[in-house]
């Protein structure tokens, strides 16, 4: 079996696309904002990628059909900004060296692409409720640093912590080994709910730097919703809550 | 060493058969259904299969001589229902990979035989102990699923939970990318013992759809024992129970 | 790196040998039976084994060089019971996957000696101090196991547990595959200690099997040490003696 | 993907080089005296290393540009020592079998530079704070062992624990196989903090016994902000101090 398998519906051709990714993470910020993108720019799905790095089931759609997990690939042409691949799914690899495979694959199977700048989304843990998410960024050079910072998003240089994990890290990190350019945004997010308001703040930063315009409404109404569930949460007594870790990710 | 290790002891002529599979999981409901189809049908082994993604172990036979664990596939050939496959065995792959390369492999293997439909089987874990076990049921395309709730079989879209893990989701996940149908049928099941009585609800499924007629008769005599060991365990006071991890597996 | 590398420093002629493993294991029973086989036989090392399967690690030896953890393969031409080579080594495989590779690396790399036949030896945990070691025994075949039976060792076929884990298992499983007989023996033992007195029970079977006369002083006198320090530990107040873990393997 | 990928910036000629390890591990001190060393000498670098089995990470940096994690190859061409090749990084690799991989890759890409020796740097656990830690060494034959403790260098051969697991143990184990002489220079360390007097010690050694001369105010800064730090802990009491995992490693 191959370590990844792409299964192309149609090749579409694309004028040095700029790729986004957001696949699931720490808040699902990465794959809310992804998903939010491709509703909003109507973008077409033109792969599927299917990895014994991801892990071994089938997930259960609403009318009683099966789906292998996977990720997906998705294009749209943009005159503002370019045109876009945007990659999403239902999980990363499993393993470190999954990762590291799935991330190296999807890049060279871009390859004809010529992928002009990666920007990848996720969020970062803060350990407690923030009410106004700040976007942070790293990129691949001293420029891009300047141009995330001229639109708003802070620098994560002075942020604790160790770095940036999984495919957000390194798709923009074997990309410049590639000799492309990107960055990663952050959105500033509790880790214990998932947080639409996250995905939202890394979204208008991303739009704002692609120079493409959305609508935020139906972001905004799931906010509204874990909002609205977890001041419930903050209501209760302590000892009503049990156990942080069975908080876990509501979607 | 070989990933998976296929020996035939026979090359039967099968004409377009549905492969059935039953591997250890929860309750053993998946295993202990496709044993008894097997005894029933005097169904006929034709290829043992060997993994190094299988436990590192050889079973000690009754008679004291070994066996290293495997996974088995049978035949029968039926006239009401076409010609059949079954798969079962000691174990499952013991890691996600493994599981992958499993399933894969299994069906590369059997191509040849331009499998018309594959069947799954398992549990269902509901965590309480349940009196009338429903069958639920995911399949490949909107007219399977049809099939299954035309046939008793609740569509499993409606439960809580995140998918099938394991040998049952991907051998129909797999199976879809090759172009097979298939389903998944799963019995509920507390999750705490070896259930015969959620295998024989699976099995009156399978056998109605398939159009085959078998006795339960045995699988009824194992049902009645577990239930007369849960009833004991059930009148004992909580704190002779032990911890729940502890009743493990009881076969 | 290949998966297992085999250094020979001799390439001696034997006649049909038979393979004797013992590795480390519960008690150390396997490896402490192989060792004092090898010491009393003086049998000769023949090659030294190495992997990425076993842990990243050198060992220090007394006199301050180091010695990178392998598996060594030692040869003796016996006249009572023909020729035999000799497997032990400071690890198993770390992994499932790495036991399998190993095992069946070792009998592929020994197939031109058309080895007779392949005993395992190990120890049996019983989770208590045992004062007279029974030695249980599995085979690939009745008549093997008819022969341990009448050689003193008992079928291993009641007892409860699941079977033979490891290479002890893995080598007569793939070695029968492969059309060679063999047979595990498994010294009983409580499993908290280095057991030589479970060694020496094992070895006696073997060595009676295989029709060798060895002396068995040097295990002796191990067992009497190991015995002054487990009745030290029953002596003490329980409160005296630390966790169960803590007591370890004792060498 | 590669197992393991080397990026040369330039292609030195040396002299059949003499190579020096320190990576991340106990008290990080094979890495605080690696990096103090190339400080030092002003060793250039001229290879990164990437690889799957480093974890899937990128590091942001100071200006907020991001690096992938990697290991990193630095020479210098000494009068006095000979040429000096010094392997340093952000990381082990996190598996076993990715230990193995990576340590026998850079072995193998060093191949034509015909190396002399090999010294190994790292941390000795002893599980509490030292006022002046010895220097441990095990070397791969007895020549080399008198020539270290020659140097004042403490022989390990009577220290309690079983080798020498990384990096810093297969380089000299596997070199060994290649007919390549090696030690591992082990400075003590408790274990609960990064160690810069430890990892001053090992390089005192080290520059001795290569006949080197460098300063030592750099690590002696660092051992002083150090020192301070853990003394104030001592001066906490005990309740305030927190779990021991939580010290955690100080950098």
């Amino acid at each position: 079996m191959d370590e990844v398998t792409f299964k192309w519906s149609s090749k579409p051709e694309l004028s040095t696309p700029t790729l986004v990714e957001g696949l699931p993470g720490v808040g699902n910020v990465g794959k809310l904002a992804a998903e939010h993108l491709i509703d909003e720019l109507k973008a077409e799905k033109f792969i599927d990628i299917f990895s014994k790095h991801f892990p071994p089931q089938v997930l259960i759609k609403e009318d009683g059909t099966i789906k292998l997990v996977r990720n997906e690939v998705y294009f749209h042409r943009s005159k503002d900004a370019g045109d876009l691949i945007i990659l999403t799914g239902d999980y990363q690899g499993h393993s470190p060296e999954g990762q590291y495979v799935l991330s190296d694959a999807v890049l060279k199977e871009l390859v004809d692409y010529k992928l002009k700048r990666i920007y990848t989304l996720g969020g970062w843990s803060t350990g407690r409720i923030v009410d106004t998410p700040r976007v942070l960024g790293a990129a691949t050079s001293l420029d891009m640093v300047k141009a995330l910072t001229d639109s708003g998003v802070t620098s994560s240089s002075g942020e604790p912590g160790g770095g940036i994990v999984g495919a957000g890290g390194l798709l923009i990190g074997l990309g410049n080994l590639m000799g492309i350019e990107g960055a990663c945004l952050m959105g500033e997010t509790s880790g214990y709910f998932v947080d639409p308001k996250s995905a939202r703040s890394v979204l208008e930063a991303l739009t704002k730097i692609l120079g493409v315009t959305i609508s935020f409404a139906q972001l905004e109404e799931k906010a509204k919703q874990i909002e609205a569930l977890t001041s419930r949460i903050k209501e209760m007594e302590p000892e009503q809550r049990g156990p942080k870790d069975d908080l876990g990710y509501i979607g």
